[in-house]
């Protein structure tokens, strides 16, 4: 239901995976005629099933409200569905703060890990995938923190990948007297002295060179970097946009360059990447941008396909193991109440 | 002396920049008979000085090494003229992290700033610029810092551009459940009561769409929030280039299309905004980019000019007037050993 266009990107979005995917079968969650209504001739689907749930969570709702108050959320309804083994993982576009918040109280987090980090795929130079982690739902994060996001978005890379031992690397700053501040400068030791393939210290840019496969950072860090990175990516295409409309010699060139600009676009463009994923949690859960589009929402759907299928939890939890006593200090108990 | 590229582009730049302006003085300092050389026929320009400096702060050496060993490098040689009232401001492509130590060692700080910060200028959507400090002098700022930088800032603006009221953002998260740190709300609640022209919270976008005129925010975050924007262009840069350097067709609309692009380039070229402030001291500090050519020192060269021009440092001892009680606590003394 949720997202910035509901049923309409999600239910094609859904047709179209599972028709491309034979094994899959999806669940979609929310209201039952809406639902039924967007499916149409598609709605005797075999491989599809709709499970009813009453209410809604806005995008602007509060996440501690929507927790309180909406127990029928189509969104706490798909989160309970992989609690309960009916489904394997559960993808949304809907309210960020609200999925993390609920994933985190439904789904618990797997012992050792204190709170859910969020890890987005990020296009890199050599034409491969950068995998950053935390993007927010972390503010002040400890040594321990950035030491837990680094095991699990190197289990991550590991399953979504196949790359055996993702390279890890912790972002800091470089150039000026003080390189880092305490937190970061601690979590290197913990990150050295873990049987992780830490890298060391890597910069801002480094996530865009490709430097490692993982990069590691506290959730306000994250946040604004990945931020500033779309923002500046918005310039440039404002910038190209106006230089190439700007008088006739400029348009004519861009009717040329019309098919490179398009593939250029197509290279650039974050449905390709799009699908973040929750991690930490006992359970799958992909967060797909609010503004996704049908491809896109298809991409973070394969996203989720892809953790379930290549077995992200177990991976995960295999990950943990050498720190079971390291980390087990930190686990912090919630209970449904 | 220092940058990457040393007197080649110094000499040249500072040539240029006296040509074009008619009241302004240069005084070159570093080695009289490498400057000299490399002044060659233009060495007895009437408005230019060569100060002599034997030693040179190399580009990697670690600050606290070159403030204590190097008492006669250009840099503090530089430095002492203008705290000396020789010269109106310092100019230098050299290491940053000892061109800051030594500035603040020498210069000392304003009353009622504990560090110097790192102003920055960038592009925006609006055509114009957004200052952005600090940019990586200072990590583990506190909301008292925040607002510092909110002030410094403010007046850097207030003096360059001739903005009465600089309107200034605090750089925050948004989407999530919980909106940002301790620090930031705090520094929220001083910059609202303050009479700064405080806008509120802005995220990483914000930045490069010209929200505000300035945008505050830790030096940990603003460095890696700086170097992944720098990450984000160059990686936009490889791929425009790849896609119109993939087959003969897209060779030549690239041909076509050269002029746009070169005119794009020139638009987000970093030389036309080069020359970053160290602000707070009592003297006027511009670090050029270390890599910076002819054009873009000149505009380093330029942004000093202005700054001392448009009396930079007594607008922001006057801006520092309503705040001098509540930040009087907060002054770290330092002395010359």
């Amino acid at each position: 239901m949720g997202g910035d266009h509901g049923l309409e990107v999600t239910i094609p979005a859904t047709l179209s995976f599972l028709d491309s995917h034979p094994r899959a079968t999806a669940l979609l969650v929310g209201r039952r005629d809406e639902i039924l209504a967007a499916l149409g001739a598609r709605g005797d689907h075999p491989r599809l099933t709709v499970v009813h749930a009453e209410q809604v969570i806005g995008m602007d709702e509060a996440p501690a409200q929507a927790l309180r108050n909406k127990r029928d959320s189509s969104m706490r309804v798909a989160i309970r569905l992989v609690k309960d083994g009916a489904a394997d993982a559960c993808i949304s576009a809907g309210n960020t703060g609200a999925l993390m918040a609920i994933s985190r109280f439904v789904l618990k987090t797997l012992d050792g890990i204190d709170r859910p980090a969020i890890a987005s795929p990020l296009p890199n130079e050599k034409g491969g995938i950068t995998t950053m982690l935390d993007l927010g739902a972390n503010v002040d994060s400890t040594p321990e923190h950035l030491l837990q996001f680094a095991i699990l978005g190197s289990a991550l890379v590991a399953a979504l990948q196949e790359i055996e031992r993702p390279s890890v690397g912790l972002l800091n700053i470089g150039e000026e007297a003080i390189k880092g501040n305490d937190v970061v400068k601690r979590a290197a030791d913990l990150l050295r002295a873990s049987p992780l393939n830490f890298y060391g210290n890597v910069e801002g840019n480094d996530i865009y060179k490709g430097t490692t496969d993982v990069v590691v950072c506290d959730g306000f860090v994250g946040n604004v970097a990945l931020k500033a990175s779309e923002g500046v990516a918005h310039l440039i295409a404002v910038f190209i946009k106006e230089e190439f409309t700007r008088g006739p010699l400029a348009k004519l060139a861009a009717a040329m360059a019309m098919p490179v600009l398009k593939r250029f676009k197509r290279r650039v463009d974050p449905a390709r990447l799009n699908g973040a994923a929750l991690l930490g949690l006992r359970g799958i859960v992909i967060k797909s941008h609010g503004g996704a589009g049908v491809q896109a929402f298809e991409a973070a759907l394969q996203r989720g396909y892809d953790a379930a299928d290549h077995r992200l939890l177990e991976r995960t939890i295999a990950a943990m193991e050498p720190f079971r006593e390291q980390l087990q200090g930190g686990v912090e108990p919630m209970t449904e109440s």
